[in-house]
């Protein structure tokens, strides 16, 4: 019996800088790094985006993918896909990005929920059994961010 | 006969941080820092706007006045001025800002080409008499902006 | 049979931050995290330093070990090892650093020499059976070499 | 009568990146920024030099004059004159900079007494008459810096 939850079904409206949809289930054989963001979040813009597309771009071609989620809980009017679609062709992403289902009765969308996300940015590792083996809120510094993923890719 | 033009006056549709209406006229007296920017242009959200709201808590209290145009040219549908509001909020902005007046028929809105800006962002500085004393395009480092603007105080 | 070199034996006339002499051989079972820097290098205090200072810290009570190794070729009278430690003082380094034996009829230092850096800073990693992994002259990112260690780590 | 001291003269045993020995005295009718550091201070190295090297090389040719001072006033052995010169030259430092003339029975040396610095690095900014404006330990930003050397440029 494993100590670790599996990591919840993504729940996306559109999704952007992908051939077609992704799944936890489709990827399924290899590390994956979720990263909830919202578009007109200083630490997202900051430190989580930057940090998520240029970790895309030094594992390309590896047993990573790394998936950008815009969980908009906030400022809904403000942050569009439409917004979203421009955000990420002015920050040069070129990271598949889903953009999380509104919720039916809530703020907060459905993906954000299941995960249990307290804000953005949270980062979420993955590994190649589709368990949840890190979460957290907020920044965490490049160095960290690499060795875990790094034991990920190996174990 | 002056060597410096006379700055055009500011066509602006809606200001934010600021109880009433600012212009060229009625700063007349002071130093004016006036920055132009976009708030999904990377050089704008990472330098520019932070320089100026820094410089606007470093100036508090003295001649100078600093004043943010958004001078949206490109994805006008994502950079409203509802949108802005929420960016303004999310990076603690409190310098007045003001939205620069959509064009009749271009995408350029009319303050943009009054000065004759070649993009975002853009740094204007205006001396006690209303007169344009510096403007470029780009990210201008600190030390010769709060250079420049001692001068103007100055003389 | 290996295509991986074995790491060269290090000649060190000093140690710094460790109660007695550090080996290759002795490391045998865990990833050596090996920099060779001089205190008088600006890309090796702003980076190559500071960097495996909080490898240190991250790791400690990991199978990982960070060494410096301070290899003087240029400027000898400068770079002693009583101004070195002053500088490990001063930049607060806690991780183990060794003093490269000067070389007898050259200006470059016998460790230098046998790993064959091309100048300052290097960095080597070494795995659990004492083989080069990496090699490199110059900064790399804290990504990448998160990435690499924890790597290393899981094989 | 001026609210303001007069700058106490240096007391230099030897100068680099000069012709001749600069003082206040014959630096009067100019704006002088003296910075006081040591070449093993992490805060002096990272911050204090480079500011005032981009001073130095945005500011030729104008009436200001950047001085740097190594006042030494702890480990003495590893921060000799012969030490400095190689820091000076790995650093691309090209502005005068004097070593501060070492205590009879102090380990803190002569101007640094004279001008009561508590550390390093230090900043100060001398007036056209050679009086003292703005003295101040630890780091300036450079906005402050910059407005402050701007206004008693013009002044």
């Amino acid at each position: 019996m494993s100590q670790y939850s599996p990591a919840p079904e993504w729940q996306v409206e559109q999704w952007f800088n992908t051939d077609g949809p992704l799944s936890v289930a489709t990827l399924r054989g290899k590390v994956v790094v979720l990263h909830a963001f919202q578009m007109l979040c200083p630490g997202c813009v900051s430190h989580g985006v930057p940090q998520a597309e240029r970790l895309h771009r030094l594992l390309k071609g590896e047993d990573v993918v790394v998936v950008g989620l815009h969980t908009v809980f906030e400022h809904h009017a403000a942050m569009t896909p439409v917004a979203l679609q421009v955000f990420l062709h002015e920050y040069r992403v070129t990271h598949p990005v889903g953009v999380d289902m509104p919720g039916p009765r809530s703020p907060v969308p459905a993906t954000m929920r299941l995960y249990g996300f307290e804000g953005t940015p949270s980062l979420v590792l993955i590994d190649r059994e589709g368990r949840i083996r890190h979460q957290a809120l907020g920044g965490i510094d490049d160095l960290a961010v690499g060795l875990m993923v790094g034991r990920l890719l190996e174990e």
